[in-house]
């Protein structure tokens, strides 16, 4: 076996890091599983075996976020991507319409979806303050009177941009968490649904989480494909089909290892703690810079330019060769990008920072 | 880490084993793949080294098959499932029909979802001959003249029932090959699209591959969500959205795996050699009985009956202690079946016929 290089730190927006025990433990276990002489991805989803892991991920999940019992949790293949067209397909009904805050990239892309099932009441929430990127308080945006739901995206990852508040309304708030679950504490009694992909925060790549209050199932459009349909999965537990096993024992692994960390506040607290270290380093300097306005900065994506853009390539060839992988911003908006997810400990931060501390030294 | 059990054969329906090989490669580099100090589950898809991955995945497919130049390949979300949906929102176009062969459990769950999108016609394909469950020859099938494609699932895993034969017909055939592909050689140019779910043959649950003639895209109706429109994948390479890389990876090395057995066409042979060794032995005892005529009997799956099925649990629990695991028939159908498909080496196929002529012999 290949020695493990124990200074490497993975800034990757997605996939991401897992946490690093729990890549081990699922190291230790692939080829004999529970002694079963198999791989866990290797038998029925429908053997007791397995339905024990889905039913302890799920438990394991509602403990974590203090799920209310009136809502469905579904572990649903196809991504945050397939959720643009299913939560039309499923939360619409009637309606005809549906409102759309947007507030950078990934909500763009869902109405770009929602656009074949409806016609989406968009409501542009980016705004500048002093100078810098920000967001509209959600007591001022404007929503549609006829609209189904609401949706949002709570973390703009290529933007490194948050939006911390909710609106007063009594349409169901519907919420793409794919970057932020479980990295603090939320009151899910808010929501009408919740939905993340898991390979930010939760596993890797090919499932998605959706957690559905359940007074809105039962009004799926007649042509959405099953495997999209809640009320479907919902009464199969998520085995309409053959869900993606693996990734859903390493969810379930992954939510173990969160529990054994304190659970989401004591997560919450940490990744205060790393964001805050990065953040405050950032403004200190006048080598580097982030763009977003401090009431709206994310604690998991935290992009960040050089004063000297020509240095960027540089900036990344010698980071990497430090053990800090994956920097680079996104294609959209050049520059670096540091995502910082649950699984990043705080040595991690620690060691990017005396890194850019030192690479300023040297370049200023 | 735990001992491997050597003895254990794992006769999974599916998600099915994998070889031997391949789990222990992905093992060994899970933590540390390609010397990058991550897993392959934990970088981007866009990354240079998952692009890699995916095309060299590809490429070995396409030379496993021979697949012309002419069909797309694509790796997508959703399982075999979600491609009774696809299908017909893809491949439609202006018609209203489609012919669906019936043959068994998974070809009607294909017709009971393109309901939702058109007015299938349905040829009823089973029939009997000396009391052995058959299908009818594909040159009586009623093909409507008025279909947009033929659809029909070569290899039902319940009953385990082959279908050899193609129609002749100007319409595209579409195949779902989730439990035979690269079983076997086929002629991939005889088809309009070929698509499986990975579970069996490929590799983990989570992933599912579609072949498709290019000149069969650009046809899909605006309301199929963008994950399961052929064109937008196609042109995407198959990263619209991020994929299931670790799905992926695995598959890739099933595919490297398989041209190191000598390719589809070694396989296949040996394939043949097992199915042999296990229905011969039935055909032989009055202890165990098929209910499949022998030019329908499944190469991949073999269900089988004892003559007195009271002895049902006695024999599964026996056989798992022996180390023959999952050999439970589906709870459809009852009794027992062993899938035996690529992963599963003649040595596995022969251990189950020496316990099954001791138990007879025990209990006869």
């Amino acid at each position: 076996m290949e020695p493990i290089t124990d200074t490497v730190f993975n800034f990757s927006a997605g996939p991401a890091a897992l946490p690093k025990a729990v890549m081990q433990q699922a190291q230790q276990e692939l080829l004999n599983w529970h002694n079963l002489g198999t791989s866990v991805m290797e038998i029925s989803h429908r053997s007791k075996e397995f339905i024990a892991v889905a039913e302890q991920a799920e438990q394991d999940l509602r403990d974590l976020l203090a799920i209310p019992n009136n809502y469905k949790v579904l572990f649903c293949h196809g991504g945050a991507r397939a959720q643009f067209a299913a939560i039309p397909q499923n939360l619409l009904g009637e309606a005809t319409t549906a409102t759309y805050i947007d507030g950078g990239f990934w909500a763009a892309s869902a109405v770009d979806e929602a656009r074949k099932y409806c016609e989406p009441s968009v409501q542009q929430v980016k705004t500048e303050i002093d100078g810098k990127v920000a967001i509209l308080p959600a007591s001022e945006w404007a929503i549609a009177p006829e609209s189904a739901f609401v949706h949002f995206c709570p973390n703009e990852t290529i933007d490194g941009l948050e939006i911390n508040d909710l609106p007063e309304t009594d349409k169901p708030i519907i919420a793409d968490m794919s970057s932020t679950i479980l990295s603090r504490e939320i009151d899910v009694s808010k929501y009408g649904m919740i939905y993340a992909g898991a390979q930010k925060n939760i596993g890797p790549a090919g499932i998605v989480i959706v957690i559905v209050r359940e007074d809105l199932l039962g009004y799926a459009h007649q042509t959405v494909p099953s495997i999209l349909d809640y009320t479907v999965l919902a009464k199969q537990d998520s085995m309409f089909n053959t869900p993606p096993t693996f990734a859903w024992y390493l969810s379930g692994l992954v939510f173990k290892w969160l529990k054994a960390q304190g659970g989401v506040k004591a997560i919450e607290q940490r990744n205060r703690e790393k964001a805050a270290l990065l953040y405050d380093f950032i403004d200190d300097s006048d080598f580097y810079r982030n763009q977003v306005h401090p009431q709206n900065r994310s604690l998991m994506n935290v992009p960040f330019q050089l004063a000297k853009p020509e240095l960027d390539a540089l900036f990344l060839e010698q980071a990497d060769a430090a053990g800090l992988k994956a920097l680079k911003g996104h294609r959209v908006v050049g520059g670096m990008r540091a995502s910082i997810y649950n699984a990043m400990p705080l040595e991690g931060v620690q060691a990017l920072v005396d890194f850019m501390r030192q690479f300023e030294r040297e370049n200023a």
